[in-house]
């Protein structure tokens, strides 16, 4: 073996790095549990037959499986298709395994229940910087309400982690899919077409409504019912929520969207919170509301969700209402990372030597841990060199001598 | 869809174990890195060569491996073999990627370096209770320390560790593996003998003494030899560590473990640190000390680990001495659970009407989060059914109405 990088697509973390991931994971974890949130954990190899069959899109294409092993493994088999040597997948996200977690554990759980999920998923992307091909997701989703308190009670949350994470400035753009389907019927478009329509309008933010009308136009749609179209998303954008209930029966939704949007303002006053007809969220499982988060210092969202009414009947069989929130960890990391400019930890290096009294030197680590982390090093020859890169792993050093002479710790890092 | 299980040998976890397992590794988390051990991340997908270049033995047999993706998979390419369609390996330690971790990153870390890795490796075991084919590793390493000051460190660091979750009534058994290939010589037997006398010897708190010599006739050895072996044994098991020093060169190693063991003991006055001739621990490629640590209540090693100087040169082909602890998250686990019996978490279920003022609702979950996980519930008709669930998320409840009426929380668990 020459070359020890690790696996093509797939990251490790030096010591700094991973006590900020470290930390940020702890801080999610906490507040998305004070909030009264519930942990579950379920296994990273999932049922193949399970991943295929969900709504994964791309992600299916994309997915890490596992060969057959032992006897199961038979390559002499004539016309040999994958599915001849494939046993599991590993899950590419933690949607489709929090639905089969619901439907085996349904009768012990209460309605509604609230997870958060804090783990790996795997896709095999095409390896490019902030995109890993092992990833953390957090996740938080409420199963079994289908009141917009779900919707209030799982924003409320999210706002709070990302406060708790040290982002402020934070804006919150909400949008409804019953919205975006009656604008675009009434334009004219039939219903089959919303979805590719909105794939197209998922992209406003980026290529503006003349990149949209282009697309629109080369996809083959008519020009009058793109005109249209734009006017409508003209007329919201400019007269705002309430103008979208002129475009279809939206009295119900635009009502309760207008309570989540005013609600979350009042008690987030700090943050803006608002209503925007370009949020569509790529997956084809959203029914509701949708809704993204931004801060400042990163161009795409820091997280995103919304609410899928339909997906759980499609594995259990009965319907359940759910609504569901993911935290963007390595964007949230990356600022995190900017914001601390590596001076997190507080971490010491208590140099011994050889000599030294074996329990006076344990009591002064004792002593020390009341304060830092406390690592003990054996004096080395070459302490220079030592020094140099003791900064990799520790903030501060002092040795037993110098403590005993009542000197102060040392800082390494300036 | 109508199994919802998750595959086969892997578990998923409900809230309340979740949430222990959860604390555990927290705990586990904290008490290594305030002993100055710096976490490290490493991918799940390593590289194949790298895990099949390892002394693995069994493990490379239970190994999970991914298929190529795309046009890389070519099924029709004649006397396929399953190196054709591989791609990667799942790991199924982290010593082999911490070793990797190291080699890749040596020029940027301080020696000694100590790390913590406490992530998911996979087996694919035959599924039992207690082993999972999806499972956390904790483990601790000190790299480019020879002396027994790092068994020291490490062992200090294990024991408060052990004892910050809870556990009392340690018993640490240490050995060396010198001393183990000393008396083997010494009675008689060849160096190319000691590996598979010392799997037998492995078995000797199994199957006893008489086990071991049936065992070792079986394997076709000389019954003088093996008697002779017995004499030593029992000669070292009497009269203790300083007996051992008869057997061979091992005045050297006597000493240190000596005073490992004479340390930890001051140190530790409540626990029990002692040498124990019959601790081999399986893996071939410890060289040094050994060490296995045991508690009330669970029958097996709770833990273990040792020294495994040769391991790394393998790798980057300049040596570098390691020390090792793995601390057994799953039997560790299973005792905190029996101690707490359920009653570990601090949640509250807030119900509220759609009728409150959603701001005193709010208002009111935010004063109950000092001193509670707090989870909002609306109102349902049917509420006994709705207390019955409750209990697998919650411990306490009360109502806005109840506590705008300065009523006292109920709680839910007897």
């Amino acid at each position: 073996m020459k070359n020890f990088n690790p696996v093509r697509g797939c990251s490790e973390y030096m010591p700094r790095q991973a006590a900020i991931r470290e930390n940020v994971k702890r801080t999610i974890l906490n507040s998305y549990q004070a909030n009264g949130y519930n942990l579950i954990t379920t296994p990273i190899l999932e049922n193949l037959e399970l991943l295929s069959s969900s709504d994964g899109g791309d992600n299916l294409r994309l997915m890490f499986k596992t060969i057959k092993r032992g006897e199961k493994l038979d390559l002499t088999k004539p016309n040999l298709s994958e599915q001849d040597i494939v046993e599991e997948g590993l899950r590419y996200d933690l949607t489709v395994p929090l639905a089969r977690f619901f439907a085996n554990n349904r009768e012990k759980l209460p309605t509604p229940f609230k997870s958060i999920q804090i783990d790996y998923s795997f896709r095999a992307e095409r390896p490019q910087k902030g995109r890993e091909r092992q990833f953390i997701q957090c996740d938080i989703d409420v199963f079994g309400d289908s009141t917009i308190f779900a919707e209030l009670d799982l924003l409320y949350t999210v706002i709070q982690t990302y406060e708790a994470v040290g982002l402020d400035n934070l804006t919150v753009k909400i949008n409804h899919r019953e919205i975006l389907n009656a604008i675009v019927l009434f334009a004219g478009f039939k219903p089959e077409e919303i979805s590719t329509i909105c794939v197209t309008l998922d992209k406003l933010d980026k290529i503006a409504v003349s990149g949209v009308v282009m697309e629109l136009i080369e996809k083959g749609f008519d020009t009058d019912k793109i005109n249209k179209l734009v006017d409508i998303i003209e007329d919201i954008s400019a007269n705002g929520l309430v103008a979208a209930k002129k475009y279809g029966n939206l009295d119900n939704v635009v009502d309760e969207i207008g309570f989540l949007i005013g609600t979350l303002n009042t008690l987030f006053k700090k943050h803006t919170i608002k209503f925007d007809i370009s949020i569509v969220r790529g997956q084809g499982y959203y029914t509701g509301a949708v809704f993204e988060v931004y801060t400042d210092g990163f161009s795409g969202a820091i997280g995103g969700g919304g609410r899928y009414d339909k997906m759980l009947e499609k594995f259990t069989g009965t319907s359940c209402p759910a609504v569901g929130f993911g935290l963007g960890f390595e964007p949230v990391c990356l600022l995190v990372e900017q914001k601390l400019k590596g001076s997190l930890t507080n971490k010491l290096a208590l140099i011994y030597e050889q000599d030294d009294n074996i329990f006076e030197v344990y009591r002064i680590k004792e002593e020390l841990k009341q304060k830092y982390s406390v690592s003990l090093f054996l004096k080395q020859k070459n302490m220079k060199n030592f020094y140099e890169k003791i900064k990799a792993v520790a903030d501060y050093t002092i040795s037993v001598k110098d403590y005993l002479e009542n000197k102060p710790v040392k800082q390494l890092i300036n």
